[in-house]
């Protein structure tokens, strides 16, 4: 499809989805100036949209436009299909189908890529074609390409990520201004930094697509999304942010996969304290990081926008501009540090094996000797201790912070089954995991 | 030279130098298990030293090791070229051979690249090959290749780095500590985290090479180094970093590369008061980071450790693995991504013709109106103040510190020149420009 040849022939985009990513891809590609002089060898070929007349911010001929999008995906003349319009379906359909035509891809899907991986990247191997998605993590922060082309050189140990803004922006607001966490959620609600179903952010499902998606990457191996352990924020309150931060740490949703042995990989999405002189402390408001930890390079941090039309427009782009440049000097030979070069799946370490400091809170009677009697039931599931604090009072409750040194999750768990069924133990109002 | 046919052959790495980047790249290549197997596609076929009879940390059979490193460069089984001796000669003649010979290059030299950019990449783009320069700033930090493959569909509009450890270890105990310039020095270099003679760190002068390289990437053309306006931290107090502290800064020896308008750039590296919540202001100890804003992406950075062995031999690896990739797919056409497609020299703005808020500290003798003094002499030069605030006394000169607003540089310094004439002033102890 694509002619290289004493006539530079342009390469032909099909781009599915003119909603806030697609219009800013068009608007980048359309106004080239001051831009990287290759991409003026793209050339918009197909528009597909749902609403033919819906009003646009960027005008387009009418014949570039259609609402059939499979006429797109299925048209000889192009050559690299750009997905943009989110969701699982037709988006997994139509990419899949564009692949079997011999399109490249570029997508920002991550809700595809981390669902459909194998069979989406098992597609694109058998047609020789490339699957680009720098866009599906990290907005427009390059993350995925350095994982591909600058870090994999390094035995990865550790991907860490804030990689969802709208509960960093919840988190960094309930920390500021003393607020519980549905307050500030019907506030972000209303300026439009949280969607009217906010389920898919608080609870962690994004933030579990995207690093199922960067797992596979460092890790070499395609990750079964239903293994990525997943909580969310909803149990996060201005009293735990409180005590965090007078242990030296902020609460963070932060998205983990960690080597934790030879074998087997961790990778989970939840609240957690982080010590207040990490790189990810800092990382505040609707801002994406992502932290990877690799021999020999120690510690590298990507940060950014993690949405937005701009900074997704601006990964979109770069992905079509690096397929131009890939078509243009070898059409035939695909780069081997941008295709899937790996086939089996990772093995993921249950949530119980995991070795983790906690912090917990109790609220308990005020008998003697409870902070003995916690001591000792943990002294029972080898549960060490950092520190125990009697911080106050609820009403007639004493309350009593932990933190454990790494423990096990499975031994901690069962420490705390046997506590909670204790006279002197009132309940256990939250529970975090500390980095 | 590179055969790629029905047998895969290995490319050829002809490595000059084996102090700690040299020594820390042949352990990734020569162990890797866990890192890309395309690694494996690579033979360290040559390894050039001063010495030979100086005992090392690898072993190496001897038949590989050499003191002629000329006979290396013009060997025509050596596909790569890795320089790691660093300085100015006779790395440059090397690399200039090499790049006759055919070869291509990986270097970690920003000293020979910032000063002969012109040369090296007329002789490279001639001769056909690429000369890879990740490791050259920010060590391990993925820049250039995000720069060259991931940024450039947008328009740069800043690059601002943290680009010196040694200067950024400094300033931060500094801060943290209350202390003096000279103690830390003498502390760090007693640590071995300053050389015995500092003076390409605390003069800024490695952090102008390094800004020089990032603003050609970022700007698309070429800087002559004696265009970059260089201040280095011996002048910044104790003093000062309390007193900005309180006016809500740290100060930070910053590399600026900036557009300032559609014709002229200004890059230069200084002390800089950068507003507490600004990404860079985190940024603290040995750490390196470069924050780059474009549109549409908005703001970007890249964080990490920015010198050391693993982390320098991680960029150099990586810069091999990619060399790899593409000498395998086209070993005749270049990927126009990693070459150099820009040939003029960017316009550089003097220094007076910089606009930015600068922060100055003046010892006043005690008379009635001399606040209204400075504000008369500064406002005949059209610079206006942000704040003014007699901080105290130091014996029995009165100290004001001033905050302007943005302002021409050029305009800034005349007035400062009438304000030193005033009998009112005893002297201006200290001045940096404000991000």
């Amino acid at each position: 499809m694509v002619e290289i040849g004493a006539l530079s022939v342009g390469i032909k985009l099909g781009i599915l989805g003119l909603g806030t990513v697609g219009t800013g891809t068009v608007e980048v590609l359309l106004d080239g100036a001051g831009r990287h002089p290759l991409l003026s060898e793209v050339e918009i070929y197909r528009v597909g949209v749902r609403t033919l007349d819906k009003p646009r911010q960027v005008q387009l001929p009418d014949r570039l436009v259609t609402n059939d999008l499979e006429a797109i995906v299925t048209d000889p003349q192009v050559d690299i299909i750009v997905e943009l319009i989110g969701g699982v379906e037709p988006a997994r359909s139509l990419i899949l189908q564009a692949i079997q035509c011999g399109k490249h891809i570029v997508t920002a899907n991550k809700a595809v890529i981390s669902r459909f991986w194998d069979e989406i990247f098992t597609a694109a191997n058998k047609a020789g074609v490339y699957v680009m998605l720098e866009a599906a993590v990290g907005g427009g922060i390059p993350v995925i390409r350095p994982l591909k082309q600058s870090l994999n050189v390094n035995r990865i140990k550790t991907v860490i990520g804030i990689v969802n803004g709208t509960t960093n922006y919840i988190l960094t607001r309930m920390q500021r201004e003393g607020s519980n966490f549905d307050e500030v959620l019907a506030d972000a609600q209303s300026l439009g930094y949280a969607e009217a179903d906010p389920t898919a952010d608080v609870d962690g499902l994004d933030a579990a697509d995207k690093i199922a998606i960067l797992a596979s990457l460092a890790f070499d191996g395609r990750i079964k999304l239903e293994d990525v352990y997943c909580e969310g924020i909803r149990q996060v309150s201005k009293t735990d942010i409180a005590y965090a931060e007078k242990l030296g740490f902020v609460i963070k949703l932060l998205a983990i996969a960690k080597q934790d042995n030879d074998t087997s990989l961790s990778v989970r999405v939840h609240p957690t304290l982080v010590p207040r002189e990490h790189p990810l402390a800092n990382i505040n408001g609707v801002y994406n990081a992502i932290l990877v930890e690799g021999e020999p390079i120690g510690q590298v941090m990507f940060f950014g926008a993690g949405a937005g039309a701009g900074a997704t427009a601006s990964a979109v782009s770069s992905d079509i501009l690096n397929l131009v440049a890939e078509l243009k000097i070898s059409p035939q030979n695909p780069n081997p540090l941008l295709t899937c070069r790996f086939h089996s799946f990772s093995k993921i370490a249950p949530i119980e094996e995991l070795f983790t400091r906690f912090y917990a809170r109790f609220l308990t009677r005020d008998q003697p000797g409870v902070i003995g009697k916690l001591g000792t039931c943990f002294g029972e599931y080898d549960v060490s201790l950092e520190s125990v604090v009697q911080t106050g009072f609820q009403g007639e409750l004493a309350e009593i912070v932990v933190v454990t040194h790494n423990v096990r999750e499975g031994d901690f768990r069962q420490a705390l089954s046997q506590i909670e069924s204790l006279d002197a133990i009132d309940s256990i109002p939250s529970l975090f995991r500390v980095l």
